[in-house]
Parts: structure tokens; C-alpha cells; sequence
């Protein structure tokens, strides 16, 4: 037993649903916080839950150079590690390995690269960073891709494309031959989460005693061409998985060329398995997305904006560090419920980020994290209302269609 | 109306008491955390409150140069600004003065300095650290001292110590003066708190309409010379104050030496006033010396030991950056309760402080926080139940008496 996605509403192109994981139940559209390491930088687990997180992103990449995937699988997986209970989708380490890594070398194998910490050389292939996301045990892992660089042209899109497509059948058959090794698939033993933090699936959502595995989700490029997308997508699906991604968008393209690729691909998605378009966006367009019927996203914006102290609030971006603010008695946003804005005045946090205080990153990715969560909160809201398609539609920066 | 203190059990030279300040009581003997810049660094307000922290202690030095008095006074005080309703004490600014400055000169009219963040020139006199103290709003403040160096020969000692009882003088006649003037003191009005951050202490333990102000304490001196802290004693407590502290110790001197000079003051100090030990200690100097009859403490090393991976356990000290705990699934101190030893393991930790999250100094920083807590409080509680004069006398350094 793995993922189960069940539809709970529609309206025009938007869904709200259900997103049933083997640590707990998601609902959608969501936004996942990313905690690359282990960790939402600044912020405790105790306090990701009270935010009403239900799924984490660790960044494959990130956590096989520390503390490396067979530390993190003899803790019971990424939940035990961390203590996080519930769900975690890890990304397949591609997307870092080709930014942060100005010498890989791609072959049909795999990529090589060099570590960003200390030089080292490492090599994925595409069941090597299988592997690798078992180990770490998201509930959710995705087949290794290449991120097609932007610009790119139209044949090298194309080879990109295919290339992925080749190593998306290799995932799925590595993962297929290998999921029960998954550290909390088969319950207590070698390798199963410390009591503290008990992450056995067993008392979760999927219940009893089911033997659980990870969803593997296939992920959609083609640059930006919108038949190679459809391509892409078509013999993704063909090859099949229980959720699938688009992957190459947010790359350094204009917006309103990622809504139009993001737009066209859908179609060609099946309607009852969920869409994820990885690393997006602002607010706005985080709502806007959802009304294009994307089901899950992940973005680093709220957390690092965070820690440059860029905070958005419902009247709009807020650059703490002004000096205008050094006597701002009032709320950072008066319309948010946030711990931080319920308590702490604009001038303090102005002082606490002026100051290098580390409590000024801590409160600062709390408010937007907050903030986030109640975007995405209120537009699965008006979804299942049917109160529309949009969400502020008067925000969204989204052109035609 | 001004701070009361109320003793609740002795047993031996070790006391158990009440000390009753306009924003809330504080349970004695007491360990207060050091919120230097208005931030008990990495950790929140309501964390500190969780942990039962009943009072923080704010720098100054440091509030004065950031954000500056007249910022913290428009809103309402310290506990407007970092919306914290419960009691704060301020220290004099003389003890950043004297350490973090090479350059300072003193006169009898007071102290000039250089900032350490800028270099700028600044002046304090008993009466301009009075001003500051009144204007940051703290519930306790301390008259200006000059903390004599160590090691110090007899006649500086002497010298120094009778320039601190001169500017104990300046400092409670100026107090006495301008006490009306905390920004406080006299219900709603300009530099009252916003309401978030409401402190108004109409609504605290002294209740009522009652017109509050601050408690000044005044600082005994003297060196190591024991002779020479006796007199100290007497004529500051000749002078008249609503508690005494114990300042120039910890200063490098070796704690044999602290043990002596602070057993051998205390009983020239009255039994009704609160004694407050400034700048001590480990956990287990922190139990003994409320075992010689100290009411109050502070120490930034919790806070700084956490910073760097140190943490206090009852097994003993923990350097949690060592390769050892790399994959250490246990807690990190199996008797702590705390919200860290109940969710994380060493080896999660261990990963957070080598990989340099800043999720590393809050669970650090909560855990030792709530490792002093908890021995304080038990120290309290063997006081009340008058088990003995001295707490864990086995770990306890504390050398004759």
C-alpha cells in the first residue's frame, strides 16, 4: 500500500482532495515548507505542527552529504531522524545537482558531480538516487530527472526530455525491486525509529498493520515547448506512477511563460492522480497555480526571504530591516493570527533583525511560513465552497487563459 | 509601591521566598536568562514563559547603544518592546563597560566609553545609567558600579569600592527623584505599551491602581579583600536599598575565591532583602550558592555554552558536536523532561550543530535554559521542604565554609 489521492471538490480547473500518505493524511492543495536538511531553518517541529504542516520536503541532494542516507535510514528514515510524524516528500537531488553544481558531467548513466561542501566527487544514477530516497524514506520520492536548463533550445530540450524519460523508467523499475526496503515498511527492527520519535506507520493513517511503501512520482519536462511538454507528460503517464511532477519551470523564466507551460501541461495529466509543480512561488502565484488545478507545491521563498528579512503580509511585501519601522508599534500584518503577529511589534522584530538577533530568522519564518499556509488554507476553502476558480484573482499576476 | 520580598523557608543559610514585582512574582532562589539586546538569544517569549521562566535579565549596555532608551521607553518599556509581561532586571551597563572596553576612563564624575559596535564615544554617570534604567522600564535596576578588576591590589580595591558606594549614592538620589518616570508607572499614556504587548502592571501582582515603580538594588564591591566586602556591605546597606547584589566576582578569580567572598558577605546583608549573585554560574555552583543564602542569579553561560554545542545533562556535560554522537538515537539527557530530550536524539542534534542550522542554538539553548530551570527549582523545592541547606552537596565544588 502507497499514496492514495481521493478528490473532495472541484471547481472549474481547481481541485481540493486528499492526499493519503503512510504518515498521515494531506489535504490539498498544499504548500510544502522545505527543511533541506533535516530542518525548517529556525523552526522547531513542535512548532511546524501547531502551524499545521502536514508534509515536509527534504532535499535529497543536501542530506546524502550530511549526514548521509544510511545515518538517516538506521534512525528509521527521514521521520525517525527528524522526529516528524508526519508525511515528507523528498526531491531526487537533480535539481541541486545541476545549481549548485557548476562542473557536473551528465552521461546516460547518471550525473556526476562535485559535493558544495568539500569538493568531493559523487555520481547519481537514476537507481542510485532511488536508492539513496529509500533509504531516507519520504512517503513521497521522486524519479531522478534532468532539469533542463533555461534558455535551452529546441533539440537540446528535447534530448533533456527524453533522457529524463529513460531514466524515469529506470526509477520505477529500480524502485519496484526495492521499495520493501523502505525503513519503517515492515515495522519495528534494525533500522526503525527511536521510540521519541515514533514515526511507525503502523498508528497512522494507512493503519493497521499494512505493509506501507513510498509513492514514486515521475516528473514532466520539455523546457518550454508546449508539445514537448505534452510529450512529456503522455509518455510519463504511460510509463505510470501515482502522482507526477513538472519539473524545469522556475528556472529563471518569465512568469508568465511558467503559468502558460504549467497551463498546457495539465491537460495532460490524469485527473485523479496529484499534480505537484515543484519550487514555486510567491503567495500569489502559489494561490494562482492551485486555480489552475496544481495540487502540491514547494517553495524556499518564504523561509529564505525570511532570513533577508522579507516578510509578506496581506498588505504586501514588508522589508523589516527599514529604519521606518524602528518605532512601528503595530502588527506586522494586523490580519494575520500568526504567534508572531499576535505578539510582537514591527519595531521589535526591526530591532531583532538590526541587531543580528537569530530570534529575528526564528519569529520572521514563522510569520511567513503562517502566511503561506493561510494563503493555501483559505484557497482549498473557497475550492471546496465553490466560491470560484481564482483566488484574489485581482493579486494573481496570471496573464490570458 | 515597589518590589516586596517575602521570605518562605530557610533551612540553614539557604532561604525560600517570594519576591513580589510589578509584573508578576518571582519565585527564589532564581536563575534568570540572559536576554542581552532584549532576546534570550534564538529563543521566543512564549518558549521562555513555557519553560517557566518568571524573569530575564536585559543588558544595558548594550539596549542603550541598541535600539537606544528613547525607542524602548515610547513603547512602553522593555516589556512593551519585547512584549514580555513578566519581571525583566536591567544591570547597570558597568560591567559591559569595564569588560568589553579597552579604551574606557573613568573619573569621579562617571565612566566614558567607546562603543563596541562603532567606535562612537559615550558617557555614563550614576545619574545618565539611572535615566537609562528608568527609561528601558525594567521591574529591578542597579545603581552604577565600577567592577574592580582581578586581580586588584588592596588599596584599588579599596578605592574602587568607595567610588561605587559614592555612586550608589548619585545613583538612589537620582532615582529617587525621577522614579516616577518609568514609562509604566502611571497607567496608559504616551510610552504606554501597545496592546499587544500589554504590561501594564495595573494588571499584575501588585494589582489595582496602585501607583509602581522600578526597585533599585544597590552593588556590593571590594575585591577579594574580605574585609573590605564586609564594609561594603554595611554602608551600602546603610545607604538603603529594597535588595543588595554581589557584583566584581566571577571576574577571573578562582571559584574557591568566589565561594569565600560571596559566604563571607552574605551575613553582613540584611536577612529581609533580596541577594542577588551577579554573573554566576555552572548548574551546580548555581545550587551551592543557594545554599549560602542567594536569592537570585544570572549567568549567559546556558545560553553561550549552548551556542556552542555544550549542554548541561544530569550525566554530566555533553559536547554535542562530537563525531561520537553522530548516530546516538538516544535522548539527550534521558532525566530531562524538557521539550528537546522528549523529541530529539543526540544524533539529530549532533547533525543540526554540524551542519550549522540555527535550529541547532534554539533546541541547544531551550535544553540548558530548562536544565538550569529544573535544578533551581528543585533546589527550591528541597529549601521548602526543608531537606537540607545544600543541593547535590556530592557535585558541588564548594570548597570550607
Amino acid at each position: 500500500m502507497t499514496i492514495q489521492f481521493q478528490l473532495e471538490g472541484t471547481r472549474g480547473a481547481a481541485r481540493a482532495g486528499r492526499l493519503v500518505t503512510p504518515h498521515g493524511v494531506v489535504e490539498t492543495p498544499v504548500f510544502m515548507p522545505v527543511g533541506t536538511l533535516g530542518s525548517v531553518k529556525g523552526v522547531a517541529q513542535d512548532l511546524l505542527e501547531d502551524l499545521g504542516v502536514e508534509i515536509l520536503l527534504g532535499n535529497t541532494y543536501h542530506l546524502y552529504l550530511r549526514p548521509g542516507v544510511e545515518t538517516v535510514r538506521r534512525m528509521g528514515g527521514l521521520h525517525g531522524f527528524m522526529a516528524w510524524e508526519r508525511a515528507i516528500l523528498t526531491d531526487s537531488g537533480g535539481f541541486q545537482v545541476f545549481s549548485l553544481n557548476q562542473l557536473r558531467k551528465v552521461s546516460e548513466e547518471g550525473v556526476t558531480f562535485r559535493s558544495h561542501l568539500d569538493g568531493s566527487s559523487h555520481f547519481f544514477s537514476p537507481e542510485s538516487a532511488m536508492a539513496a530516497q529509500i533509504g531516507l524514506g519520504a512517503d513521497i520520492i521522486m524519479a531522478l530527472d534532468e532539469c533542463t536548463e533555461y534558455p535551452a533550445g529546441r533539440e537540446r530540450a528535447r534530448a533533456s526530455m527524453e533522457l529524463t524519460l529513460r531514466w524515469a523508467e529506470r526509477s520505477k523499475k529500480y524502485f519496484e525491486a526495492h521499495k520493501q526496503e523502505v525503513p519503517w515498511g515492515s515495522g519495528r527492527g534494525k533500522g526503525s525509529p527511536p521510540s521519541r520519535g515514533d514515526a511507525s506507520p503502523n498508528d497512522n493513517a494507512l493503519g493497521g498493520d499494512v505493509k506501507c511503501t513510498q509513492g514514486l512520482f515521475g516528473i514532466v519536462q520539455g523546457g518550454m515547448e508546449l508539445d514537448l511538454r505534452k510529450e512529456s507528460a503522455e509518455r510519463t503517464v504511460a510509463i505510470g506512477f501515482p502522482g507526477y511532477a513538472l519539473g524545469g519551470l522556475s528556472v529563471g523564466e518569465p512568469r508568465e511563460r511558467t503559468f502558460e507551460v504549467v497551463d498546457a501541461t495539465i491537460p495532460h495529466l490524469p485527473t485523479d492522480k496529484p499534480r505537484y509543480l515543484m519550487g514555486v512561488g510567491t503567495p500569489e502565484e502559489v494561490a494562482a497555480y492551485a486555480g489552475l488545478g496544481i495540487d502540491m507545491m514547494d517553495c524556499v521563498l518564504p523561509t529564505r526571504a525570511a532570513r533577508h528579512g522579507l516578510l509578506f503580509t496581506s498588505g504586501g511585501k514588508v522589508s523589516i530591516k527599514q529604519a521606518r519601522y524602528a518605532r512601528d508599534e503595530s502588527a506586522l500584518d494586523p490580519n494575520c493570527g500568526c504567534r508572531v503577529c499576535q505578539r510582537y511589534s514591527r519595531a521589535y522584530l526591526r530591532h531583532l533583525y538590526a541587531s543580528g538577533e537569530v530570534l529575528a530568522q526564528v519569529l520572521n519564518t514563522v510569520h511567513n511560513l503562517s502566511f503561506y499556509l493561510d494563503t493555501v488554507r483559505r484557497v482549498r476553502h473557497s475550492i471546496r465552497l465553490g466560491e470560484g476558480t481564482r483566488y484574489h484573482p485581482s493579486v494573481c499576476s496570471r496573464p490570458k487563459s
